[in-house]
């Protein structure tokens, strides 16, 4: 993430104040992400992470984001438990931004994606998709099958430029994903930011899932999709169907996908790989002054985007239904 | 603990209703602790454990014992977090009795305590100690001071007759704790049972701190005594100076002990080991019908009370003030 908004001493000393920490309190920032400016806070009981929220997310989502967390983590998904502060609310405002701050959770996120780092993966995403369905709250997802026109027709000149060769395939598929989205397949809240960057890892064992800023309510066969886009390409952006087997194979031994959601999921992993393309290529032709982050190239996406056009079914994820 | 009450396929439909669990859902006795009827409860999306309250935890107190676990697992200490059943209370009735269901903690208790437990479990105490301070609840201590004469007059007799050397001991610093007990250094709320039952490691790192159900405000320092008790004597019931050395180190980082503290630590270690003498011998004198767990032997707090009454100050503990 990139770091946006400075932290002063008279804010880290009304932060420890509101949430009963003890001196001495450090802040340190945390350079990953893109969407907030996030901090590890050290006090002398322990570490937080103090996120303060930038323009992309929306002061009234944040009982929905914070909601869920806690929802989450009392139904046993290690996630991060967003600490009360003084008071009824769990947003804070510090630095002229609405805040928050979670517990900090043990454990790395992985650089060497293993079969099995996607096994637990999959594993989770069940188990969150479960706890979650009792979840009060509810969000649209804005980033939805619907979004993705006015994305592309935002962009389309500069990326034209930039990717001519990309321009047939991406109205090609736009079209064909417009058509074909499936309308009926069950519906939760969904993570749909499940990067490698936001699930860690302590020793053998899948000890966080983080960043649930993009969570929504759409079809929970989609998380997955967005997942194995994810996970299970390699840095050549060639499709590991190991990977992929042990993802599918240990998310639907938790929650089985139906007829409908295992002949949609071509559809789905495209939609998916439409969904990252669009953004990044967004984020790529627009970049931000002063931000720390360098923009991922879109091409990734669009590799993705054409595997998936050539998969005719399920099976070819590496089960079989 | 000891299995006392029972559940139904009926009370597990219910529960897994009333938190919103996937089935199946399966229940295992957990044969461990000696104040509850706890289950490992498995659902598809995860674990639990569910806790019957018995007789010896007073409904009345769920509140705080429930309260004081969420607020400090919201501070990042790691302990079982209770689940939100439907409903605004934690607690649900189950079987007959007042229930709790809470998160399932990774990892193990020790069975051989190494120093560096000791150190992760000092560490631990200071943070919860901090973490607790501002916590709203609070709970007088049952088992206090002034409990322990009503309790020797009520084992006197049967004690005298089992263990006739200890009457004498017993009697004379029964009345120099009353005489000596510290009455103005900082208090706040304890565990007072943190034994290495109630504690978990996975790897190197303490994961877990577990069975909340004799927290309540008294000094903070006799909180750290009762670990010097239970953590830093060998099976011979040596006191083990290495392991008592790296727990203070460990507890005075985080939360320095003040000159008075210091001062009154071999009281406040006589008291602890004289209330666990006194509690272990009523359990043993009046062993409970149908109960699975074997009394522990008192004798071995006898032994601790006349290490104790040896010290003559702070550094008999390993650290120097």
């Amino acid at each position: 993430m990139a770091v946006y908004t400075p932290v002063s001493e008279t804010d880290i000393a009304l932060a420890a104040a509101l949430y009963g920490l003890t001196p001495p309190v450090t802040l340190k920032p945390i350079a990953e992400g893109v969407e907030n400016s996030n901090y590890l806070l050290e006090h002398v009981g322990g570490k937080a992470i103090l996120t303060l929220y930038e323009q992309r997310v929306r002061t009234e989502d944040l009982p929905f984001f914070l909601g869920l967390m806690q929802h989450l983590a009392s139904h046993g998904i290690p996630c991060p438990l967003p600490m009360q502060p003084k008071g009824d609310s769990l947003v804070i405002q510090l630095a002229g931004k609405s805040a928050a701050m979670v517990t900090f959770l043990q454990g790395k996120s992985t650089t060497r994606i293993q079969p099995w780092h996607c096994a637990a993966l999959g594993q989770h995403l069940a188990a969150m998709h479960l706890a979650a369905a009792d979840f009060s709250l509810t969000r649209e997802n804005a980033l939805s099958m619907h979004s993705w026109r006015p994305l592309w027709e935002a962009v389309k000149i500069k990326a034209a430029e930039a990717w001519p060769h990309a321009v047939e395939l991406v109205e090609a598929q736009l079209a064909s994903l417009e058509k074909n989205w499936p309308q009926h397949l069950p519906t939760g809240i969904i993570h749909a930011d499940l990067f490698p960057d936001n699930v860690f890892y302590e020793g053998e064992r899948l000890s966080g899932l983080i960043d649930f800023y993009f969570a929504c309510r759409d079809m929970l066969a989609y998380d997955l999709a967005i997942c194995l886009n994810a996970w299970c390409f390699e840095t050549n952006t060639e499709f590991n169907i190991t990977r992929s087997q042990r993802m599918l194979e240990a998310y639907t031994a938790k929650r089985p996908l139906s007829k409908a959601e295992q002949e949609a999921f071509p559809v789905l992993c495209r939609g998916a790989a439409m969904r990252f393309l669009l953004t990044r290529m967004t984020d790529w032709l627009n970049p931000k002054p002063g931000a720390i982050v360098t923009p991922k190239n879109p091409l990734d996406y669009l590799a993705r985007l054409k595997f998936h056009a050539t998969a005719e079914s399920f099976s070819a994820y590496g089960l079989t239904s």
